[in-house]
């Protein structure tokens, strides 16, 4: 095992932040959209199994749940209503502990039931318009876990020791482009805007490109088929949509343009109608892991982990644990040093090893003009040091606070 | 429509390339991988589908079957032998054209037929030891696409429109580390090597963590159980991985150091030992999309794209095509400009366009010491142009070679 | 086509009717029983199937939803309590008109939607304690039916014309031992005594062997865990079954015997304890068409057809059709005649002609001591020919009253 | 337990046999008929599971394999070729016993790999046509059983107890009709007629109506398309049928007609063509249990038990013992008394008892005429005592010979 001075690995990289090179790419896949469902859902089993483990046996067991499939259905929305054909096919899959030792006799755990419940439950708030009872099935495949992984949790010592040899990244802080998606699809699924704009679906899209200091804004939004009587009001939706975006834009120092629904030909009746909320309904399909990173953005001119967070246990799993301790980490040293412009943390695990002890722990550093990366690393180490022997914390953040990829 | 140039955008970015940085992560999961192993088959599919309609309609019909979810077994593989006791599930789920109006009357696609038999043949080329009739059950769910996403593709004009507002990421040139990584999975997973070390089956996993010159090289592999008699075999088998991976890696100017299936605790019985050589076949699920990238990496320290490229059409799905494109338009600015360090490539399309008429490219470069941007912009804008005007040629790079995630 | 005076044939076959044999056997599988749950969801499918088609197109259009599969889940029921851990599976398959060509374009038949909503709604009114969100999984497989069958349909005049080439068959009157099973299972799945005995589940199997006058009936009762807080309460809920079918049997002329739960041995802990009410729960599985027939009973001693009547549409489907036709002619000989102590008909159609045009209609009668079969056959003859002629009312029959298998 | 005089209950029923009645009905469906693939595959997984428990452990252990769904596919088929579209899915549900406790230790029962390649091997030998690999889907939904019936199971003595209060039904002799609608269908799925007449498929059904002397029998054969040409053929092949029909029913004394395809309509090109030789492939579905009784008839005219004899374990499963027993018993009536004309025999177990102890042996006779009942109870007795002392030989019999629905 590795002493500090050697897995903490600080050095300066580059001298053009993102926010101040030419082109920046952001993406957020709303929580109506498919991919993002299915990290909902992974997610939603992993944490009413985690509590179903702390309940009954004082501790989480062993599971991972991060496998999901999302197969759209079929649907046939039109101008104040429409119907669902073909269901939305939901499953899980993954590992948990099915049958636990207890004083003498087997207990079984109740997987099927906890599955099915996190699902629904997961599903009912996330749509308004989705009826549970028809339009969507809801299924799982999640078997007892190899012998030997079971074997080697047993195992554990107070720290948990890592599932795999892998890694986690962060990095702080969000540029302007990155805070106004993350912003605009919060804004279009929050409960007031359902209010004021009820026509707008849970399923949006929003794709920001930078050239400089204009910002186009891609917005695509599943428009439901109830609320919207005629071509009109469908029109008149979608304007409403690009007007408030625009006003949230303006809170920024960006010169924002807005489309929505670009793909609609309406002189042709192509347009964005769902009866649901979510594009699911008619054919777009879904898996765990594939859309939004843990802070909710999908960031090609950012070091990504490709680890999905969702679904993994919060005891002993690195693709999660270490994707949201990285990005703590690296919020701190931006937060409490004041003197980066950017900071990225890779954290890379060692199977079988305590999880609060990583092989390496590398952090990635812009400073601010000026300043000398030699002075910060004292503090940067401080924190590094810090955030892992409060590791275990992490897991009852991820637990006690609401999921959202 | 932007102009030229507008729509090129070309900057410098960083100091330091990912070769000179202190730290550099790099990951690759082997062909029987289950994440790997979604990938090919989602891939499959899609290249027998494209198949089959060039050959019955004279031109590549919509479809997108990117999302697969394998489901893993449960086995009892022992010294010399055991079985698989529950199969493994794959299934590829997605859209396709499946009725075709063709002279007055509707053509049926058999879509299921042909996807069982690519899934079945991906997968027979990929493992020796798993038994096609017993180890596995193979499904499908493709549906037909919302009539509307058919249409948009059925109004195409001679250059495919773009079926999404999505983008594409590619760099150049590989580092040490990485292509290190490369071959040591293509090496343990040739042919060659199979008949020297038949033990070692197809779901091999490479990660490498370089400290300076220093790489610490993880390898798991998973062992084929016929091959072991004993515990001896199982540690020689190891042995010779190890030996023959620190051979590949004298070929480079690193200091490596190889641990093989680093979870192994032999004294408590537990090792990584399989029937059919894949974890797939004891608990380990995969998705499409979550593994290597379309260059075979997982490279947390560049700039990736999320979009799976597995699976989806090569006519006129940017998620595929625009990663591909831009992968080569890196590579060429590299080999042909040589005065560049690194370059990353982003393109984004605008959905309803034409693919040869991408939003923005935007080109990132790290000159070579001494060397100023200027000098380079026509080079690179011309190599892009180039690429852009050949864009067509893409479709048929893909289909003509070997799938390889 | 064969003329009346040829088609109708009736004959004498007997000399003892089975109330007057020795042996007599008769079982009834209640609606809780996983067999009877596969009928009743085939038909409830079926149902919804044609007010649908009826309320959209007018007419009822092609469907055979005949085949469903129910398959058991797993359980851990214990005094007071107890939970299901693997859900219940229920898929109902078959074939139905999924798309109608209506005013030059293609509606699309919502048949997902339909089937879930029929197999909830069903399985809500059979079980009070089964938890439809967690305990069960509901699925279909139906689908477009070969273009062949659905032209044979479309083809068709006034009289529907038949599917198939195959019989029905009934008989009339009942036996008292008959009488007696269907009364007690009908008693134990009463509401009424729902609230007297609460424990006593839905899934109820009666099964009666008479010797002479001499009757076993053998009850077997899921009994409701959360009403069961201990032996004692389960062996007062099991002396109550017994004593309230005592009871029961006391209104006929037999000397009956009851046994309650005949498998149960206390001493090992071994009892029928179920957390939902249904032995589905925790591993027996259903098929459409194996349990009761078209009479609500299994009768070993009666002609039976082993065509399942649930699911079939009640247009043109003779599996269905002729079961119930050839039960109301043999109710209204036995009834009108007054003359035949049993009477037995089996009726045989020609696939591709009208249903009121059967190849044979046979009619198998045990006149009353000391009547002469001839003068019986023109009444006979006038009974199947009133119901010929009325054969669509059938249909209307089926529809309006509950299903009950 | 009653005494043997008591529970072998003999009476003389009925003047008029089956054969002097003037109507009777006799169906039989085809190897390739859904139903009875459902009943054959079915009946391959319990046969392979027997033989897995009797090598591994040395006797048969609990399982219930008799339910089934086959999910017809989708298919183009036209003359000369043509292709399945949607694959065949057929699953075998049911319960085994998946773990064993053997020495210390737990043995795992490969039941999927077990049920798979029971279940192809079943179908490799039913159809000559039939592409495995692209046609059809393997599944299999077979759990461990509650843990009470294991624990019943495990109490066991020598001879077996009952699993059940259920009954079997037999009887003898056959007819002639019965005979003549058996020969059909074996004659035109043997091997030797494949080779003469190719086209005709392995879904063959046999209906035949007996009106005194005169039979109409009805021949229903999915042809195979790769080896009809053009309609010609398709005429010439269902006349070769005909032919070949009539010849076999020369050797009965009864006046026969045959009618082959009769729904055909080929001038508006309605006929019975098929890519595989099953209807299953594109839209008839079947359940395990729905077809032929255990002595592969279908009969309407004769007591029958509504048990599936497949996919039930041979040794404590009574719907499947008691099948056969009662059947071989009045064989045995029938053929070493040589004074009945027509002999019925039902067997009820009693739950938790014996097997060789039935609670009723119910023997119901016609007597040839002129011959008293009182003189053959005797000998009736000591054939159902001999049979009964011999019932653990009936398990040797199901195993050693090919299953036949």
């Amino acid at each position: 095992m590795p002493e500090k001075s050697n897995f903490i690995l600080i050095e300066g990289i580059a001298q053009r932040a993102v926010y101040e090179q030419e082109v920046e790419m952001v993406e957020r896949k709303g929580k109506g959209h498919p991919d993002t469902l299915a990290d909902n859902v992974s997610e939603a089993v992993c944490r009413e199994l985690c509590n179903y483990y702390l309940k009954s046996y004082g501790s989480i067991l062993h599971h991972n749940v991060d496998k999901a499939l999302i197969v759209g259905g079929r649907s046939a929305p039109s101008f104040g209503g429409g119907t669902v054909c073909e269901p939305i096919y939901v499953v899980v899959a993954g590992r948990a502990v099915t049958h636990v030792m207890k004083g003498g006799s087997i207990d079984v755990v109740p997987i099927g039931n906890i599955a099915l419940r996190a699902m629904r439950e997961c599903i009912r708030r996330t749509f308004r318009h989705l009826n549970l009872d028809e339009d969507i099935i809801l299924d799982y495949k999640i078997k007892q876990g190899s012998a030997d992984l079971v074997k080697v949790y047993e195992i554990g010592e107070k720290v948990p020791l890592a599932n795999d040899t892998s890694f986690g990244v962060g990095y702080a802080p969000l540029t302007d482009t990155e805070k106004l998606v993350l912003e605009v699809e919060r804004m279009l699924n929050s409960d007031e805007y359902k209010k004021k704009n009820p026509a707008v679906g849970e399923d949006v899209k929003v794709l920001a490109v930078r050239r400089r200091r204009k910002v186009d804004l891609t917005v695509a939004c599943a428009m439901i088929s109830r609320y919207i009587k005629n071509m009109d009001d469908y029109i008149k939706a979608k304007e409403d949509v690009k007007e408030d975006v625009l006003k949230l834009a303006s809170n920024y120092e960006l010169d924002v343009d807005v489309e929505v629904n670009a793909a609609d030909k309406p002189s042709l009746g192509l347009i964005y109608l769902t009866v649901t909320g979510t594009s699911a309904e008619a054919g777009d399909d879904g898996n765990t892991g594939r859309g939004n990173r843990a802070n909710g953005l999908i960031t090609p001119n950012r070091y990504m982990s490709l680890e999905a967070v969702a679904g993994k246990n919060p005891v002993s799993h690195i693709g999660k644990i270490y994707n949201i301790v990285s990005t703590n980490i690296a919020r701190k040293v931006y937060e409490e040093t004041r003197k980066v412009k950017e900071v990225y943390v890779h954290m890379l695990s060692r199977i079988g090893y305590p999880i609060d002890k990583p092989l390496v722990v590398s952090v990635k550093v812009v400073p601010q003009d000026g300043v000398s990366l030699g002075g910060l690393k004292y503090d940067i180490e401080s924190i590094v040091e810090g955030e892992l022997s409060n590791v275990l914390r992490v897991r009852g953040e991820i637990l006690n606070k609401p999921f959202e990829c």
